[in-house]
């Protein structure tokens, strides 16, 4: 292997973004990609964003790997690229969800191999490699979720690439993170797409044109990718049903406050509401 | 009284940005303004976006009224002024809910007086005077109200102020804005409200910085302002908790397919409301 070779594993918007902002920058590793998209492989050939496009096995020789694949392929794709790595390697993965990933990937990892999980708060409604930019991780956080079983040199490879791209990093605890992404992320579009569907399957023909502004923004994340959605609420199934069951809890406090007629119970529950979200 | 000049209590966002609007505009109306926040009132005059402040008896004495104050403060107002103003004359206000007001405010108006329903869907965080501004209205949209006791004429006299001020102006049934707001703008608003206090209720410390984007804005619209807020859910409680009802089964939906590990139920709940999102 490579000590000081990049392997990308999945050239979408991720990975693609990701050998994008390495391109030409001081001290860049030499970067080799591997995708399923003929066409996408050839495209950032083409104009140098990847120095080889290589199969699966290339890309196991390389001393760094980051798989950006749909989290529904990348436990089966991190357990067969650990085990063909060598001593001494890290991979690293950009996953939503990353307790059952971590506990997979470093069971599977062959002797003297780290796993390293890795999350990106980046993306963009769009996918694939002609969505990617170098920009994307600009100013972003990257939350690396490493264990006890972790060296401190292999967290630092992995938080070296991210910065060179960019992004500031962070460090959770992988059960730790899959709680916070719960109530900040997974629990809002569990909330959105439940939103979505009320005002669809109206009885009435309900003018949605008409809420322009509110209505419009708050169900933006409703559009997101259905696939990777159903992914991420069975890969963190645990997490998202508590905060859901949090979650009625308060719509029903909410729910009997107006039933109630109780005007000093909701001024008090709005100006709750509102003081914590201006202190974001 | 004067058929031409208009009067506009409640010189805040909604009333002040009318006013400015119509400043300078050909064709535009003398206005007279009210507000009980004297400050305000002798900025609005110092700077010609009024021509007189006078009292709620000045405003009465106008052709044309438009009450543009907070929801609670508003039924009473409305049939005060309707009660003191001349046959001939038309009354509207600016309220997000609209068939208590209709209701309440046509049947105190005095005779030959007409009360039209209006809710301009245009706004910003901020309140008050020094808020307004002139292009507030420019291309939104302003729904009017008004029922089988209005004449073709009144209601044209409401439209022309608010097209004057750059709306489009919509008609729909009080019953029926009621419903259709409850959906794309009260349910909203609850279920935002009701996902911060998840989050600001969590036992762990939730690092909330981290969510940047989807939190974040998702959340931006329970910043609104608790007292106005806390009116809506009230003087719209039957169709809020009709509302509330239908999306909380659509939630329970969302949780048992999760519950139940249901990849295609998940997969097509999801995609439904994309489509439904994406065909705004």
């Amino acid at each position: 292997m490579s000590g000081t070779r990049l392997g990308i594993l999945g050239l979408g918007l991720i990975g693609g973004s990701l050998a994008l902002a390495l391109k030409g920058k001081r001290g860049a590793p030499e970067v080799w990609g591997c995708d399923k998209n003929r066409e996408h492989l050839r495209m950032a050939l083409r104009d140098g964003t990847i120095a080889r496009a290589c199969t699966e096995a290339g890309i196991a020789s390389c001393g760094l790997v980051v798989v950006c694949v749909p989290v529904v392929r990348s436990v089966g794709l991190l357990r067969r690229i650990g085990k063909r790595m060598a001593p001494g390697a890290v991979l690293t993965d950009a996953g939503s969800v990353k307790s059952e990933i971590v506990r997979e990937a470093q069971a599977a990892a062959g002797p003297g191999v780290e796993f390293v999980g890795g999350h990106p708060i980046a993306g963009t409604e769009n996918s694939g490699f002609p969505a990617a930019s170098p920009s994307l991780f600009k100013g972003k956080t990257v939350i690396l979720t490493p264990t006890g079983g972790n060296t401190g040199e292999a967290i630092r490879r992995v938080e070296r690439i991210w910065k060179m791209a960019g992004a500031r990093v962070l460090r959770m605890d992988p059960g730790v993170h899959d709680h916070v992404f719960a109530y900040v992320s997974h629990l809002p579009h569990a909330v959105a797409y439940a939103l979505v569907h009320s005002v669809a399957t109206l009885d009435s023909k309900v003018p949605l044109g008409y809420s322009a502004g509110g209505f419009r923004d708050f169900t933006r994340i409703a559009s997101s990718n259905p696939e990777m959605w159903k992914d991420i609420m069975l890969q963190n199934r645990g997490e998202v049903l508590r905060a859901l069951r949090h979650y009625r809890k308060n719509l029903a406090l909410l729910e009997s406050l107006v039933r109630r007629k109780d005007a000093g119970g909701l001024l008090a529950y709005f100006g709750k509401a509102k003081r914590t979200r201006d202190g974001l």
